[in-house]
């Protein structure tokens, strides 16, 4: 059978239930624990800060969960994405391997971010909610949030990472023209903002502080409350229609991958993409690698520390047991802004801890390398935080024209590096930093993770 | 049959030939003059300007083209384009029509521009030809053409419409990252740019005086031509591909429109999308109306003449038979800026003259008010230059709201508006200009036409 370059699931093939990986696993991550009593946290200790449904799914056991037709008609809008064999990308390594990847970035918010913008939107309406507060780093999760509050017609407060709001300025455009209202992070609109900017007026932010003034921001609004995107079970649990849809159109042309490679940053579009796959490693029907893929300035998994932490940097959140640099650990401004976060998704880390997935780091120049020889041979410009998984899939393409193994390969192109331009020119212009922190900066962030 | 919100071609499905529209007319275009003896134009005097083989399909008349393997290979990877239907615009404008779009913009160009690109890179790389160079406006020619040379491995000199290169800086980058050097228009780099550096040296240039010096860059240097991404007859040839998809797409949902409707600058998005249903109603198959959407800002079919000008503003064009404003027209800053152009294909001029098309222009905060509403009911946020077919489309469907029509309608989603944020803002902070040109404006252009 001929491989088509594309293949689209029809919408009668599409998964009408999401994939519960944490479910899935034999050793199951430890519970969130209450800062206070280190109690685990129960429903009725979160649902104050999150919508219903999502603080229910964050704490489920089920294998899946059935996805509203709400939302299954909202993502008949922005999905299905394409599975694409990377023919072009293959000759030009003049490599024995099959390259697949699943781009996620055809839709305006240009990443994954949306399938769980969507389920987190609909559940706050559902619920009767008015507006929702958030973060955003890079400002996919942003811009896909704006988009599914304007269709299910909720006012939306978006905090943006400082950095981020000054190296994309379009980006803080497209969410207000979608109807959102963009503060960039830290602010003075908040008390975590302001003592944030009491310490160090000049900080550029970063996610777990945008996290804490988002979390503030939910609090003292009526009928409102704070939604994330990434790190969570629930939106990990959303984000499974990739590695679902992934694995149906792989089988659909006969493909099985040898290694799975996405980028990690929090771990939402890493968990969804190997969903089906890590469960098949789990429960022994096959053994495919599991890469994850993360920037050297910010190496949550390969030099973190398995620890249980707070998800933000005013230390509000529930104590989360993942891979972390320390809720204090301050990124370096890298422009793959969605990678920038100190912690990894708790079942990922888990995953990690127990040998279930691999993760190795590399440098921002040779991420470009490889985001630039792919745009040049498949056509697609990729994100920068994307990029971290081509370049893996492209040494992996190599070590494998060294040996000769014809190796099947399935990465997560989880978005478009339309909105990255500012960083693409840097690179080319030769002034793109390359900052790997020193061991002194991570025990400085270790030194402060609580003692539990 | 319930119809899918998306339909997508399989690649078997996909045409492996383009269809020459001009060759379905009834009433020819009339042909190219040479401005020096007025006689119709033959290939010996275009090959030294143009590519060969594109030079020969500039003038062909056979009803259909083969596909070459190697330009179906790169359309593989950036095609096939969805059509969608539009059930959340439906929904909210509370209307019996149904609204169908082919969307272009998923690909990293984030527009049609990609399908002519294609063969004009291969066509030039099978010449043995080093170099091209060409023109852009709003940027999305100069970026496909950046992707296609790159790909190709073609070296390529891009002068850009200088107020688009200050409105889409990011524009720049994304077709440097692709390799190309990009040039403001007018530049100091040509006697034409210098020309008219010299008449106003505060110029904001246009598309014709980018053209002009794309044109002497290309005479002037050795295994080099000048290709261009809208207006001739060998463009609207290659972009034939959306609307042979869209028929399929269509004819496979068991859908036929009463109304097809494209946004208009030069003609290549209009005229590759309505190709197929045009030849139904050219040989009697069906009546569909046809329907061109225009800035009110540059209305060369619904306010130009029909007469023989030259296609850039330094005359060294053939002259063509076609709707113009002259090529002495100033088009206003208007942010739609691949609908600023003073003329319109010819085989497009000819069936307006001949009543096979309607046309009709709107104001640019009429066009993004309909691009809002389409985006946050549709996700999707539209270029500026699509959303005149979106505001056409919306009136069309609120028109039968109105009279209790169940229409079908099929518009043309030309690209996506992720690089003409600026614009976005400009609408929303109430600063957009909604700029018309006066009769007066008009007689000036008029009374440069040549005399032929």
């Amino acid at each position: 059978m001929s491989i088509p370059y594309k293949t689209y699931l029809s919408e009668k093939q599409a998964p009408d239930a999401w994939m519960n990986l944490r479910a899935a696993l034999k050793n199951l991550p430890a519970p969130m624990l209450h800062p206070g009593t280190l109690n685990p946290v129960g429903l009725d200790d979160i649902t104050p800060v999150f919508v219903g449904e999502l603080a229910r799914q964050e704490l489920s056991d089920e294998p899946f969960i059935s996805i509203p037709g709400e939302v299954m008609d909202f993502y008949k809008m922005i999905r299905p994405s394409p599975l694409v064999r990377a023919y072009a990308l293959e000759k030009i390594l003049d490599t024995p391997v099959k390259i697949y990847y699943k781009y996620e970035g055809t839709n305006t918010s240009g990443s994954h971010k949306l399938n769980s913008a969507a389920p987190q939107a609909f559940y706050a309406k559902q619920q009767g909610l008015t507006s929702l507060t958030t973060e955003t780093g890079a400002g996919q999760w942003g811009t896909a949030l704006s988009m599914t509050c304007a269709y299910y017609h909720i006012d939306l407060k978006v905090f943006m990472v400082k950095i981020s709001s000054q190296q994309k300025p379009y980006r803080k455009a497209l969410m207000e023209t979608y109807g959102a209202s963009v503060t960039a992070s830290p602010s003075d609109t908040t008390d975590a903002g302001k003592k944030a900017l009491a310490e160090n007026p000049d900080t550029q932010g970063s996610l777990g502080n945008a996290i804490s003034e988002a979390i503030e921001a939910a609090m003292k609004t009526d009928n409102c409350r704070y939604v994330l995107g990434s790190v969570l079970q629930h939106v990990i649990l959303h984000q499974s229609v990739i590695g679902l849809e992934a694995k149906a159109a792989m089988d659909s042309i006969g493909e099985y991958p040898d290694v799975v490679i996405g980028c990690a940053g929090g771990g939402s579009n890493l968990g969804g993409l190997i969903c089906a796959y890590a469960a098949d490693k789990i429960n022994g029907k096959a053994n495919p690698r599991i890469l994850a893929v993360e920037p050297a300035s910010c190496p949550s998994l390969t030099r973190g520390k398995f620890s249980y932490d707070f998800g933000d940097v005013a230390r509000t959140t529930p104590l989360i047991k993942m891979y972390t640099l320390g809720c204090g650990f301050k990124p370096h401004a890298n422009h793959a802004g969605g990678l920038r976060y100190h912690g990894m998704n708790p079942t990922l880390s888990q995953m990690y801890h127990d040998g279930l997935m691999e993760a190795v780091s590399y440098r921002q120049r040779d991420v470009f390398d490889a985001a630039i020889q792919f745009a040049r041979s498949e056509g697609t410009l990729p994100a920068p935080e994307s990029a971290h998984a081509i370049r893996a899939a492209i040494d992996e393409a190599i070590k494998c024209r060294e040996s000769g193994e014809a190796k099947t390969i399935l990465f997560g192109l989880s978005g478009t590096g339309f909105f990255d331009m500012q960083a693409y020119k840097d690179y080319q212009s030769g002034t793109m930093d390359d900052y790997i922190p020193t061991d002194a900066d991570l025990a400085k962030g270790f030194a402060e993770l609580p003692n539990v």
